[in-house]
């Protein structure tokens, strides 16, 4: 069941001119494709953000090293169907393996290769199945594959989520396309997250860091469906340049209005893993405002969503909103004034100055609770900074998903 | 549901000398004590540890504030049904009035008296039914009433929880006795915590101080439900000297014989919290060791006792222990050698220098799992500091408890 989720077709994905997809089936996963090849010109820029858990799976390993090493990065090669995770220097081994592969058939060196991996962890990567089908994803490379290639990384996703967008830009279009998988309540293992998306301007190489930085801190990172972090999370972002004259420059009104329409792609994106999760009854916007900080304020949104107290009242529409209260209470951010705080549940007031307000009703709010989209507005009442966290509830098909796997 | 919880009698529980107990029915709860009222003598030393969330209820604020200001503690005071939290200014008051009463039937100072509330959170306390009932538990104050005490201060606890230790020192008996409430699986509001010590022994206030926070970093600051802190946990530790003319003195042998004692029942009660889950079906001991520091060790227990995933596989039985270094990942513990990280369940190795181990065997670790006491051993080899997290797994029981109330 997955909550207002927007199917995107093929139609509505636009390509980016030289940035090529093939999909292959290596047999990973039963009858469907599960291999993924991006082959970008040599005139690109990429920057990529990678999960901060520390047992982070062998191909984050690799390709942090590559984009560390190399700045002309060529291809992509992504598996779904094992995570790669776990495995320890095996693990290392046959990430690099791939990557070789890969480049030997494209000409170019293994360091020019970015490998993703999802899916089971500690589980051994098929090396060979994926060395077999990689000429067959390369026979397949096409501009226009970007939704085969969103169906290729899906594990548990019940669609393909992919999301383009052009907007105009010194008179003439600019393209902004991605795809990510990631289901809301991770099955088989991790609500592990890939991400990639391109953009067809010339974005110069520390500006690529800026921009993903801030795009990925208000996107991605203000997701959660459980407080855990996957070993392989990563976001991709590729400039490959139509116009190689124009530059974009940092404090630009161009850059603002590219950085503008990344988000949209982004934050349309981190919305869809969390409304496509399996267990998800309701989708909660929490906006935390007034605060003294854009960090301070994630970290209070981040305390209710990840409170399995607050995510139970949600599932059972019930209006024990002190569990809201006690959240914040126990958020790290510790110089709070309770008095100041006042809360709404989409638009009703229910605790004001820190306390139950006067005019609570449990029957009118227990009722908004029982919307599929709920939004909690937490005013900190001391700043004017503020940050929005997308979640969920916690359901009883949470625990079937994540306890009946392999049993 | 509760995993080998050790029911304790009322012979079982040794009385204090001096230290008097008195229960009543206040009508806050149904058909139950729910009223409880301890008279100390006026040479006695109180030292108390509290919640850490900042919305923490007005019982608490005043208590904190009145150990502060007042060396002569004489009387607590426990209301069950009601946690006074998130109430304001109202609250407040609440708790002084309460507090007020009983100084007057008591004749003593209201800042003389601790008060304390469990129960339902965002709901006024019911002040006059509580004033009502003070008298009747003043005429049951007495000194072998820990059994009933423990009774009147359950909420969704099956059985009450209560300690007793009789150890022999310096030629005399020295008593520890002990009670707590708190159900695992939070209903109806919080996992709120409430454990009274006391002990026949003149320890000064400055290695009181000392003793509590030694006793619950390992005790009750080491299980974990679900993350959640309640507004309202309270541990107090009582001492009440027989021999006026003994003193406890720091770093002696004395000192960690009664803190050895003091652990014991303390350890005891905060397990029998975790075990009374209403949700549990199996308690896990996580042990983590060869640690830089005890804070590190308990950091990634806890970070492994709070995960989800972890929790849900263990309610499974499912052998998916890839999530365990997940969950050491996430920890904020940062600089960790991943290399040099072994994990056992029960006798047998999983993980072996941070990856899976060549003997790993599904079957073996999944009949393991299905034990209802599991232990998890996790090894950082970088030193010689430990901790030890209880904790349980996350059943469908959870959802229910905690998303079925009040509808």
């Amino acid at each position: 069941m997955a909550i207002n989720l927007k199917k995107t077709t093929k139609k509505d994905i636009a390509g980016i001119k030289e940035l090529r997809l093939g999909v292959a089936s290596a047999g990973i996963k039963d009858d469907a494709t599960d291999l993924l090849v991006i082959s970008l010109p040599d005139n690109s820029n990429i920057a990529g953000l990678f999960t901060q858990n520390q047992f982070c799976a062998a191909p984050v390993i690799v390709s942090k090293d590559h984009l560390a090493q190399e700045d002309n990065i060529r291809a992509l090669v992504i598996n779904s169907g094992c995570a790669n995770a776990g495995m320890g220097q095996q693990g290392m081994d046959d990430a690099k393996t791939v990557c070789k592969s890969l480049a030997k058939h494209l000409d170019i060196n293994e360091r020019q290769v970015l490998p993703f991996s999802t899916g089971l962890i500690m589980s051994k990567l098929p090396v060979e199945k994926i060395i077999k089908a990689i000429p067959n994803a390369i026979n397949d490379l096409n501009e226009n594959n970007w939704f085969e290639a969103a169906e290729s990384i899906m594990t548990t996703d019940t669609i393909p989520k992919a999301y383009s967008k052009i907007i105009n830009f010194k008179d003439r279009d600019v393209t902004i396309t991605g795809i990510c998988k990631g289901s809301g309540m991770i099955y088989p293992n991790m609500a592990t997250m890939l991400a990639f998306i391109g953009v067809d301007i010339n974005i110069p190489d520390d500006l690529m860091k800026e921009l993903i930085f801030e795009v990925c801190e208000k996107s991605f990172n203000c997701i959660s469906v459980d407080g855990d972090t996957s070993t392989n999370d990563s976001f991709i972002l590729m400039s490959i340049p139509a116009d190689k004259g124009f530059m974009l420059e940092k404090n630009s009104d161009e850059y603002q209005k590219i950085k503008a329409a990344v988000f949209d792609a982004a934050s349309f994106l981190a919305q869809s893993i969390i409304r496509d999760g399996e267990g998800v009854t309701k989708f909660l916007t929490i906006s935390v405002t007034k605060s003294l900080s854009h960090n301070e304020a994630k970290m209070i949104g981040m305390a209710i969503a990840n409170s399995p107290l607050v995510k139970t009242a949600f599932f059972a529409s019930d209006a024990n909103l002190g569990r809201v209260l006690s959240a914040i209470g126990n958020s790290q951010v510790n110089d709070l004034d309770l008095n100041k705080i006042d809360i709404y549940i989409n638009e009703i007031l229910f605790a004001k100055a820190g306390a139950i307000s006067d005019s609570f009703d449990e029957i009118k709010i227990s009722s908004e609770m029982k919307k599929d989209e709920i939004s909690l507005h937490i005013m900190l009442g001391r700043g004017t900074e503020e940050a929005t966290i997308w979640t969920t509830d916690l359901s009883h098909k949470y625990i079937e998903i994540n306890s009946e796997y392999r049993t």
